[in-house]
């Protein structure tokens, strides 16, 4: 390998230049023995976040950041593999209802997925307010249960994509995490290193999300789109709403709950649509021939799931927690209710169900349930939400983060419609 | 103090927003204290660098920097106090005259001085190269020493903008050294410490000096000269010509040689017109009617530079350090000389005169010694320059640096002025 110096790489990028790929694939590979410090990371961050990057380039910084560790071999999978990323919402519990009806699809999926921060939740909390179940599998035991079950959904090993993990940590102490290069190269290089044949992509838009433009949005599905068609894998986005919560349901147990619903044939009508829109996608992409909605509809999804949570430890028919304190919040007037996600998000945080930092511990039972969604009449005095923890003196200031985010209007709010776009395939 | 975090005063230069004198006065103390990681102060200084501060915040950063310290107290000095700032240059051995003729003129010139470091040389290394005489005092020395000489040139003490010294270190790791008000704000925060009451600066233009033109030169230098006014310091820059080494000495022993030439009322015409135009803008900040260049006549002068190397323990009688190895470059035709500073100063570099790292030592006797200048008309066969040096061995890479930056042509390069402009005042 060519070698560099940290400098002469961070200077080329500064300057408004393209990085080659032999100096990606050197400041990469330095960084992760620890050659390239922590400060040089830091400053190329800046300059990339402020310079940006051709497709070229984060491609290539993809590929050297899943180079730096393992990836995966499904090979002996005898089932199409597919995966799904969603860029994460508020109430998204997607990844719940999904993995298991695209494995009753005929499909295996292999999720290899993370804990929440800040206002957005994560799959593994979720799944782990269920009694006994555990996120960490041995390999032999994930390959096993994708073979055997068809799904499995388990916290990543330490080998996959390590460039990654040590570079997400300094950006989030440097002030460059917004950056649609990084953003990108970021989540395809985990998802790339977990060896899927396809992967389908849930690009969230609006208050609740990462991205708060369209257009930022799409220029990160289609960044996405581009590494992964790059590197072999049929790789499909969707652009998704998120300027409302998904669903009733937000925090841990609450959404496990509801996605039980889901697969039990009920559920509210957005996570419905969206689990089938996004299992269509992802059994198209796994080149099967089947209707998710039939699938969902015969219970052969719930049936998936019972074997899904049981292969990990966890009781699919144990009641899960509740919490000791809950609290209605009413409407002050009649009119139509405007409910913000990024607000929603925040307070269900705050009751206890998010996390400010990785080490923190988070709730099961703490988080919201919505009586009325957004666009909903709704009359004085009717209860709007309810919120729940299992600490007393969380509760003011999660009413403080809704103050501003739930509004009894004259008109409802314009309904816009739940998947805004399509890119790739 | 308010507090703040990093990431949050990172953003708002990210996003190009100015930041508020809370926020420098914070984010310098703290990372001082170590408080702010050395990759937060990388992020910072690249967003820096990227996105340009106003000279309201440069001002504010160079004060935040002084207060990491102490600043020397001058008041018991009872001469006008003025110092003199050079960029850095080929040749540029101005302070060792300078410095005694501003003294025999009347006031105290106060000089905490660096080292060099790459193509351009230091003036303590210069003066390292006398018999005796140390760079380090003490305090009560230095004090001592101004009031009875009235010029000392020492190094700095580590209290003075600890700030500056720790981030000095970390631009040079980091690819952010470029930045004018990051460049501005680190010369300025030492000088500034230093107590002076005017400072007179040498902003150097052309390929041997760190601003390659005119228009970068005179932002740094009009950025200087507001922070020193805003600080109330009478500060006047003038910029000045280094596309060519100034004297016809460059190396450390070779240029006391030259500046005592110059002290004895001879040397270089460049040398001494400089040394003069800094000495009455240095006399004038300082509020004293005198006339450098009858001073310098007069002898005066070089009973202050006895004085200032006699108190430093030198013996300004000694024979200097001579080199054991010599090689003479020659005209290869006839024509008119093109010496260009940048490949003389790499040359002597080469030759040991200067060093790479700062822990690295150099040679006193290493060096270049001109027999002819730019614009000269030679013969084939005339000697040029003699190389020297304590290591045959450096010989060839010296002569390397020079082959690009040497060269006889058929009609004599522009004459430029030395002095380009002057600012402030």
């Amino acid at each position: 390998m060519v070698h560099f110096t940290a400098v002469d790489v961070i200077r080329a990028k500064r300057d408004g230049g393209a990085l080659t790929d032999a100096q990606i694939d050197w400041v990469v590979d330095a960084y992760t023995r620890g050659e390239v410090a922590e400060e040089q990371m830091a400053s190329l961050a800046m300059a990339i976040l402020l310079r940006g990057m051709t497709r070229e380039e984060i491609t290539r910084w993809t590929a050297a950041m899943i180079a730096s560790g393992d990836r995966m071999d499904l090979s002996a999978i005898p089932r199409p593999t597919v995966d799904k990323h969603s860029t994460g919402g508020v109430g998204d519990k997607i990844t719940l209802p999904l993995a298991p009806l695209v494995a009753a699809c005929g499909a295996a999926v292999p999720q290899l997925s993370g804990r929440g921060l800040g206002h957005t939740g994560g799959t593994l909390d979720k799944l782990e307010s269920i009694p006994g179940w555990r996120a960490r599998l041995t390999t032999e035991e994930y390959l096993a249960q994708l073979r055997e079950v068809g799904a499995v959904v388990c916290a990543a090993n330490d080998t996959l994509a390590p460039a990654d993990r040590k570079l997400y940590a300094l950006r989030d102490v440097t002030g460059t995490v917004e950056s649609i290069p990084l953003i990108a190269s970021s989540i395809m290089s985990k998802k790339l290193a977990e060896g899927s044949s396809a992967l389908v992509l849930d690009v969230k838009v609006g208050s609740g999300a990462f991205m708060k433009t369209e257009a930022d949005a799409r220029e990160l599905a289609e960044t996405m789109v581009a590494i992964g068609t790059a590197s072999g894998v049929r790789t499909v986005a969707l652009l998704t709403a998120m300027s409302t919560p998904l669903g009733y349901a937000i925090g841990n147990a609450v959404e496990v709950e509801e996605s039980v619903e889901v697969l039990a044939g009920g559920g509210p009508a957005d996570v419905v649509e969206l689990t089938v829109a996004l299992a269509r996608e992802m059994v198209a992409a796994a080149g099967i021939d089947a209707d998710p909605a039939e699938v969902l509809a015969s219970g052969k999804a719930m049936d998936s799931w019972r074997a899904m949570i049981s292969a990990q430890g966890g009781d699919p028919s144990a009641p899960l927690p509740t919490a000791p304190v809950t609290e209605v919040v009413r409407a002050e007037q009649d009119g139509y209710l405007t409910l913000d996600a990024y607000a929603v998000g925040v307070a269900a945080w705050r009751l206890g169900a998010g996390r400010a930092r990785k080490e923190d511990a988070v709730s099961a039972s703490a988080g919201i349930r919505l009586h009325k969604r957004e666009g909903d009449a709704v009359r004085a005095g009717d209860p709007i939400l309810e919120l729940r923890t299992e600490d007393a003196e969380r509760i003011p200031s999660a009413l403080d983060a809704l103050s501003a985010g739930v509004s009894v209007g004259t008109a409802p709010a314009d309904a816009s419609p739940l998947v805004l776009g399509r890119i790739g395939g």
